[in-house]
């Protein structure tokens, strides 16, 4: 689902990743990090595809709410699993959103 | 893919969308648009997945190469078409990314 992100500016975290063959729970911890994150003070909302790469991003009011987000207990072990098991290779982007708009049907 | 953007700043464009059932040309003209975009002045890179939504970020060096590949006029159709025929909503969000890291196994 598209996000509904407020006015402009707020900060999006851009993870893209090509995953390893190891499965080791990688469904649920994901589910997981998404009402975690969603828990989170700052939070504004998440949209994630995959294929060939995976594309998450997550939207954040400020750069605290995002470095708040990443000191998270649970979510730094997930961040551990996710170097050791089911990720091949990943960058992680942090973006200031100056502009949206958008279209429907 | 994942893109191999240089170090920020640069752009980011994270294009979210819902698909209609509409083909119409679809893939040919989202190959054809990452090819035309690939020759523009200030392209960085592009990352693309889709199941229940589509995500597409392209990196550009800065606002007036995100602008100039806006008024390209092939392009400019394509986003006509995909208003008319493609997408039943879609979000376009213009971002400045400040910081990147990235991990490989």
């Amino acid at each position: 689902m598209i996000a509904r992100t407020p006015e402009p500016p707020y900060y999006a975290v851009i993870f893209t990743s090509e995953r390893t063959d190891v499965d080791n729970g990688y469904g649920e911890t994901a589910e997981r990090m998404v009402e975690l994150a969603s828990q989170q003070s700052g939070f504004l909302g998440v949209e994630s595809a995959r294929n060939e790469i995976g594309i998450t991003v997550s939207y954040w009011s400020d750069l605290e709410a995002i470095a708040n987000w990443r000191k998270d207990a649970e979510h730094t072990l997930a961040r551990e699993k996710g170097r050791a098991d089911w990720y091949r290779v990943f960058k992680v982007r942090i973006a200031k959103v100056e502009r949206d708009y958008d279209f429907k049907k």
